[in-house]
């Protein structure tokens, strides 16, 4: 199987029957669609499009209601730079797109407890702050959706994380909140070729954790079609199939390398 | 402000002042729609609309283009039976929903990586379990906004958190790899009311983390309007305001307790 667009796929199972026809409707199709998008035009994103990408935000799934997200739109200049430096991407910098950094806040329930003189322990739990990531990420992609289905391009930008102390300070984050990810979202000024997948008989499974060894065949179709989509995006880049870049570049951007314990733990999260 | 349906509700922000108009699409409408739906009819889901949710769920942003998600598709009632155990939720046993476990995967690049002669070491660290996790939720949330599109209901699973051991051992999952969340989808057997969220003037914030106490009105008013959400529910439960079960219940369920730092460390994931 060679995966590339939706539009000329033919999926088939592992087995090489063909699989069932995909179910689509605009919302669908807007997220099948998705690119990340890093270049935008000049023009705004409107007033009434961000208060409605918080709304959507803020109206997903939370783990056990504790609704563990604040959502911190950056529209001072001064700060945006501090982000832009954090996350070491051009992109960031500037004016171009809105900016919104995503934070995992278990701060807010800490002083409803303290108010009501209940320990915050529980708030110091790995548990409790992978409850708040869960609930800053479903926020996050719904804000995703939305944007796109609006016709709006975003991406994410994991990349903050690279500095998050300087993001924590630019920010006045407090203990026991963690700016997780930044968003960019606005009007696209690039149209980027859709990024093949790995197929599904690797990435999806029945009952069991699917055996890597019994999809080398599909592995490789799928080095493959990720050699041909960076060769048709710049004919003059480097051409790495997906297994040379996990096994050459994965753990080496900033992010990646970034203490991340340490700062968290310095932020009282994920003490025990 | 209180937080009511999308519908009869008009926004205004910290000062009272009107917000912009929420600008809709059949996305954006379904997304506001959102409830968690614990009780499903015996009509399955159809295998071209699994098909598709799983597509779907494999084409959102990743970081780094890493894939760190696996989804587990469980058919067989015997290891349903183990994720129900896992969960304690009653709404998971049975043979009503379809069930997925979403899998934090870094154990396929350790394989790639370990192929290619290429030390494992950076899948050790917490940046990179992060990253693991975004992947997982953004699959997770795409899924669910997709499910709902289409008029079905779903529900996070937290819950298998509880017994994430028992989950490892029932879905044979390797070394590097955590069962994140579990998700049901399902045609809908019930129809709860909107469950109101915290105001955006405490969740959302222009460059700086908000200030809980310049909002303590607003938190009271959203105290009353969640203390109505239960009355209308079932008059005979009991009624708790938001800040009532922050202080009360937040980290008493069987997730919250649970060693996940350790069950994370025995897999190899989050060592530094």
């Amino acid at each position: 199987m060679s995966p590339d667009s939706p539009a000329s796929r033919a999926p088939t199972d592992a087995l090489g029957a063909p699989m069932p026809t995909p179910v689509v409707n605009a919302t669908i199709a807007a997220q099948m669609a998705h690119r990340s998008i890093r270049a935008y035009t000049s023009e705004p994103v409107g007033e009434d499009t961000v208060a409605t990408l918080l709304e959507v935000a803020c109206h997903g799934a939370t783990s056990s209601f504790q609704q563990q997200v604040t959502i911190i739109r950056v529209l001072d200049p001064s700060v945006r730079e501090q982000i832009h430096l954090a996350s070491g991407q051009p992109y960031v910098g500037g004016e171009r797109g809105e900016l919104f950094v995503l934070v995992v806040d278990l701060h807010r329930n800490a002083l409803i407890r303290e108010r009501a003189g209940a320990p915050v322990e529980p708030l110091e739990r790995t548990a409790l702050f992978l409850q708040g990531v869960e609930d800053t990420m479903i926020a996050a992609q719904n804000l995703v959706v939305a944007a796109e289905s609006l016709g709006l391009g975003t991406t994410y930008l994991g990349s903050i994380l690279g500095d998050a102390p300087r993001v924590i300070a630019a920010l006045g984050l407090p203990t026991r909140t963690f700016p997780l990810v930044g968003l960019l979202v606005g009007h696209r000024a690039q149209e980027p070729q859709y990024k093949p997948r790995l197929p599904r008989e690797i990435t999806c499974a029945v009952d069991a954790y699917p055996e890597l060894e019994a999809h080398l065949d599909a592995l490789a179709d799928y080095d493959a079609s990720v050699a041909q989509y960076y060769d048709l995006r710049d004919a003059s880049s480097r051409v790495d199939a997906f297994t040379e870049q996990m096994a050459r570049a994965l753990g080496g951007g900033a992010a990646s390398q970034a203490p991340v314990l340490e700062v968290l733990r310095s932020q009282l999260l994920c003490l025990r």
